[in-house]
């Protein structure tokens, strides 16, 4: 439900990259998969389910491999696992358990923590992996809360930056913190990747500071995170792996339809010690497989949505490579949107540089104001274009493109790209669009 | 990912009753709208949104009738509902707010709110509900916490029965409230349907201390809310219509798929106070359609997951009076269990009388335990039969059911019916299988 570019854009699942076919062939396939399953689950001579361990799974029986690699799989194979995994689908859902457990240590090794070690889950959201790392840390410096509530605390107060996303602030509010002087400081977060300029908090620097302080350092990568899958851009998040704490959102950057976030925590164990409430009613400890598999009583939902399978597919499909060609891609379409508009007669860019995501923020400035003198009544007239030619390109139905104000700047276009499907010609058509629609304002 | 009986169980959003190939002509049917839709959008040419305002949509232009009613529209109609709707779904999703709109309006008269006013949200999952429902109490009674922490309150203390729902222990432990003696009592949370034995607590009773202490009064209808749709059994949560709020799960009793929770308040405009956050740079007060429909700085989320679209639909497809049905009839099904096991040889029933729900909880005594004399020997023995009998119908695949024990009483089988499909030779099978199983125990 954010206000990004949707231009033309599908769920980015598929390696295919010859057009339209290949893609519903493929999906016509994973249609009859499923309708022979529902057309199974009507024959009461069928088997509820077809039981197996947890190890079994994780050791690869009937070929079934969970192991996520480098390389691309074939749309052959992709099926093939969408067979199997539709075999393992009961009760607590031991494969997506298991597909979880592979695919957070996989994002703990590439975020640089020791052998990938570590805890995690996958959440509803940004949003709620931020809070869960506001939890985690209030509960490893003050384990009391969890049963005295904050009252058994000092007031404690989180570090964030003012382009920071909102839902750290939220945090604070939900868990009861204050935003008083005096309070003892808890938890710093780092921005990787802000969402409107797309900026990159200094994690080593911010990190020397939490060190000496002994604070929580956790590195809000929803945006950002993304960039860890490239080598040519992963040193915006140099230091990550100093971190307590990570949000990573695979359906940001990454292209996996929402909901897909997880929150990466490097003390294992930490999310059962802060959330379990042992509900033996649920979670049974005299079950006949191995109980350590259970998540449930970590997360602070009951039930969860299964998010993690269309990334650990999306994964299969397009391999670890196929996710930094998907990065690289996008920062290179930006780049070519901020070098063609950067001196172009009509546009002022927001902040100085080159941007360090995909985030590019400009005004377009109409004819008219280019003669203003700079001053509060240009500025009123500039506050209000983006808005109207966004307007305008809704009612046409030819693009859309995200503003905002930030701070004491006026309302500005904030373009990015997650979808690599996107061609330059397309940032043409945007270009050309603003300039249609806005050039008479 | 709990542990019902999952017995040959598919999401019931149809009203096929004739067996498996409408339904698949169907599915088949819907797949060829989105496959369309994946076409169009490779084809460049064509537009990126059809743009109307939200009052124009809910004016129903076009056609679009988003309105729920009693009787169930042709599957021919579901057909064409779920075209338009994909008209419609760009940017913030205006036909995914608007059908949340109405449906949540929809479910707060049948809880028998005054016009059905009130505030509401789709979240992911009654935990989440539960802690909303938290949340918006102590925004009620303390608003001074959202900014100053929780020591700007009293210390405050929830009060909830122990055959609660262990996530209102938890939303507790998240926002910092304590568990001790000489806390200020705040929030009373009622459960209608608790998890183990479906038990609906007297809500008038305990609304009535509400009203004299002046406390927050939630009903935690997770699991029974589906109930207030049939008007054979909606009696049993008499007085829910003096809650404060109510978390309903739709995922749960109502076959919608998993998730789809709703928790709904009976003050309007108090979940925007509570949780907004008012970042300018989402919420953008200057688009060019009513902006009083944007959901989002209610929710502790960001961006969410449309929960709705599947719950609309299914209410299309059945209607009111289609719920009730399916309620009845797992009513009706749990009854016939309990009076086929009630008095039976080698069965004892873990409560007096009959279920309220349709949790029918029981234990299987073996041959070799009928003859022991009651004592710890017998408890401990008793207490192994559920989890072998279970463990074996894993590996045999022939059914599921769950068990769990509850205080001092040892693991009891807990069969639950949330699915209409299921028929009166599939609970047979059950007891016969049990039977099988256990004899030899």
């Amino acid at each position: 439900m954010l206000t990004h570019m949707l231009a033309h854009s599908i769920p980015d699942l598929l390696p295919a990259k010859n057009g339209e076919e290949p893609t519903i062939q493929f999906l016509l396939e994973v249609v009859e998969i499923l309708t022979n399953y529902v057309r199974k689950t009507f024959d009461r001579s069928t088997k509820v389910l077809d039981f197996h361990h947890p190890h079994q799974l994780l050791e690869g029986m009937e070929g079934f491999n969970l192991e996520l690699s480098d390389q691309p799989e074939s749309l052959e194979q992709i099926l093939v696992d969408c067979r199997d995994t539709l075999k393992f689908t009961y009760e607590i859902a031991p494969v997506f358990v298991l597909m979880e457990q592979l695919t957070l240590k996989k994002m703990r090794e590439i975020i640089g923590w020791t052998n990938g070690d570590g805890d995690g889950l996958f959440s509803p959201g940004g949003a709620i992996s931020n809070m869960y790392s506001v939890m985690v840390a209030r509960y490893k410096y003050f384990p009391e809360v969890k049963t005295k509530g904050m009252s058994a605390a000092p007031r404690l107060v989180l570090f964030t930056s003012e382009h920071s996303h909102y839902s750290i602030k939220k945090a604070g509010a939900v868990l009861g913190f204050g935003k008083e002087n005096g309070y003892v400081p808890l938890f710093v977060n780092a921005t990787a990747g802000t969402t409107v300029y797309g900026a990159f908090d200094p994690i080593n620097d911010i990190a020397d500071i939490c060190e000496k302080y002994n604070l929580w350092l956790h590195v809000d990568g929803a945006w950002g995170g993304g960039l860890l899958m490239s080598r040519k851009h992963r040193h915006k998040l140099s230091g990550i792996e100093r971190a307590n704490s990570v949000t990573w959102n695979p359906h940001k950057m990454m292209g996996v339809p929402l909901q897909c976030s997880a929150i990466l925590v490097r003390e294992k164990g930490i999310l059962q010690g802060c959330n379990s409430m042992c509900a033996g009613y649920l979670f049974q400890p005299d079950k006949q497989y191995d109980v350590t598999y259970d998540t449930g009583d970590k997360a602070i939902q009951c039930g969860r949505h299964v998010d993690i399978f269309k990334f650990w597919l999306m994964w299969k499909a397009k391999g670890t490579i196929g996710f930094e060609q998907h990065i690289d891609r996008c920062l290179e379409l930006s780049e070519y949107l901020y070098n063609k508009i950067k001196n172009r007669e009509g546009y002022e860019m927001v902040f100085e540089g080159q941007p360090q995501h995909t985030n590019v923020c400009f005004w377009y400035i109409p004819p008219s104001l280019r003669v203003m003198p700079h001053g509060d009544k240009r500025r009123e007239k500039l506050h209000m274009v983006a808005p109207k030619i966004k307007a305008m390109m809704m009612e046409c139905g030819t693009t859309m493109v995200g503003y905002q104000p930030q701070g004491d700047k006026v309302n500005f276009f904030r373009m990015v790209v997650s979808n690599h499907a996107v061609t330059k010609s397309d940032i043409d058509f945007l270009i050309d669009e603003i300039e249609r629609l806005g050039h008479d304002l």
